[in-house]
């Protein structure tokens, strides 16, 4: 996935009732779809007791939704790299605004992700914000203004220029990483906005999972790849 | 479980490489081995990646390290108690003193699992402590200073005033709460101990994670009980 | 303070503008009035960095809003017990609603506010928090529901079950601790409410802080005390 | 202090008892005596209680060693930038490694300083951490790996390789941030060689606070920077 840089939807299960439990091997499912019919890579990203099972069930990229920055120990209740890795995720979300990471923390992660080959998806609130991400040399950086999360307003709407500064700002610090656009973005259009301000995937939440038809979703943002 | 109030032994795996992966399973099926074998009562308390393995695989009961003061909804990287349960946790230990929570946090954690029929272990690191939790009526507290774990040194043999006057003051605030002694079990001898000074099991990590052979400790340890 | 067991009025200046820089003092000055002219004990809780400074202004009780649970030491930016009481404070707040702590922060937090003389007033938002606060043993405990933070809906009158059932289960484990009412308190009925439910003092913040004539409110309140 | 760039050194008194109280003012006078005779920039960190009362003492910077990314309103406990500054301070330390925030915490806290005319000193762990930092804009970088602090032996010396790598990351990402080293300093031999790798001043915390004789410490340290 890092290695074949074509966009990306990356599926944030969060903690919604729609993709926990049996839900969360039928989401993956659905995904996994879209990506035969389409070609279009799509990753998701379950919650942690679900990542075996729906890691076993598709053939699709699975990521955790966090990792702590620990070695094996004496950490009980915490989130082992090797733990996620075994489980079957080929990545991690780092920083996600609703369980956003001290810097060092997020540095420290990043490393482990690294040393596990695991790719690294850190978010990051603003600009600024990402251009500091971007320093600490992550897989992927995601931008999402928290403000829009979970609105159904596209940040490559609603702030097209948090976009577009933030591409810049990021790549005067590091030329290589992904970037993709988060919050808010629910309908076809919005990816195509998204990829037209210049990142390379989206990170989506909501707008699929709470979605009717989360397949049809799926499939809109896939197609909308293409155009 | 929580009705057959005989005493019991609880495995906290944490995040040790001995108990990571394909050792989770392994691990649980000599827990459930002692368990045939002698009767006792014993549960284990798996890394979230591998709790579900682990509960499809054994008959014994299974808890998770730790669960959020969340219900559904977009929370991030955090545990959502519908999602271990669903996954066959019966219980979850909670505010351990490696990942310990603020008071309310606690107080909304125990109310959660209660709602869920979840069995809550509350970990508390001194009496005082202790008798605070025993106000928010978890079904177990277990004891355990940090300066013991993982030192081979019992709690109730360093500090067996610690264990009765514990359980002294908890019994002044709750009548029911079941009292687990931790920190630093690791011979039968410290369980007898520890049942002779009114608790009614045992949580332990390293002294059975970490051991040469940890069937051979848990099964010492289930024999203790019978003394 | 504490052997004067007359209800008391605990002014939490938080961090608002109208309690900050020389308004701290000015506020300080006016509580300083009503209890020189009605004998009721008026105690104020400044910023840290007005604490010494409002202190030195006035003969009435000053407290912190925070303390951390550190002993002398590498603490950098952390609150130590030694520091305000030296720069006048008799007393401090512990896990405000806004500035919650790890349960055994606030046992630790407790044990050292006693060794220092310093009346503590831990903060609790529910009826079982708050009989877990009371078997910490503090000095004294405010039951603040944080819905009603800031609202000028008093607890005493949104929900005196909250108050009643609170005193209830206090009692049960601690007989001693003195037990105030805070959140949405704005008015002299709200606080002869508030003591009728069986509480003897109220901490007020906005109610007073925001006031148009933040004299005439604490006069109203003390007015109160003697109905 | 932002616009003079000669070499600094600021002080900071942590929560040590030797600076706490009455010795903060003391250990001040010594460090502004220390600047009248060399000219070299002393500042100091108090702590927040005794910030005020510092700052009316003495004519040499002074910083608050926390500020909070809040804005006046409800935050109880929480520091807030107004307060301080109206206390005096010209500066504030941020993420100190006793004292890490979340990133986006940190890049609030800047802009928070900025916007009240406040030196931000942004305390870093490792190299990678302060290229990121570097791209927030503070005013200042310490760079102070936590397992040399307090130890006595410093990270020009331990670590050469940090200190020089660090510039040369900061430096891609930031031309104007002021570098300053920061761990294990206690001789002017150490001053000398943090700032012959590159660095523009330093900040101590028990190499002088706890010294015998601080202001010889300091005066040491203020003369080093003339050779």
């Amino acid at each position: 996935m890092a290695e074949n840089r074509g966009p990306v939807i990356i599926v944030n299960y969060k903690t919604y009732t729609e993709s926990t439990g049996k839900n969360a091997v039928e989401l993956a499912k659905k995904a996994e779809r879209v990506h035969e019919e389409t070609g279009v890579c799509v990753g998701v990203v379950p919650q942690l007791a679900e990542l075996a099972t729906v890691a076993k069930s598709v053939a699709i990229p699975v990521f955790a939704q966090h990792i702590d920055p620990i070695r094996p120990g004496g950490y009980t209740g915490h989130v082992l790299a090797d733990s996620v890795k075994q489980a079957g995720a080929v990545g991690t979300l780092i920083n996600h605004s609703e369980r956003q990471l001290r810097l060092s923390d997020i540095e420290q992660t990043i490393r482990i992700a690294r040393e596990h080959g695991m790719i690294s998806v850190v978010c990051a609130n603003n600009p600024s914000v990402s251009a500091a991400v971007a320093a600490l040399e992550p897989d992927m950086i995601a931008i999402e203004p928290p403000e829009l999360i979970g609105t159904g307003i596209p940040v490559s709407k609603a702030q097209p220029k948090v976009i577009t500064g933030t591409i810049k700002l990021v790549r005067e610090v590091n030329k290589k990483v992904t970037i993709l656009c988060g919050a808010g973005i629910s309908r076809g259009a919005d990816v195509v906005a998204a990829l037209k301000l210049g990142t390379e995937g989206v990170l989506v939440a909501s707008g699929i999972v709470k979605a009717m038809n989360p397949y049809a979703v799926i499939r809109e943002f896939a197609d909308a790849f293409k155009k």
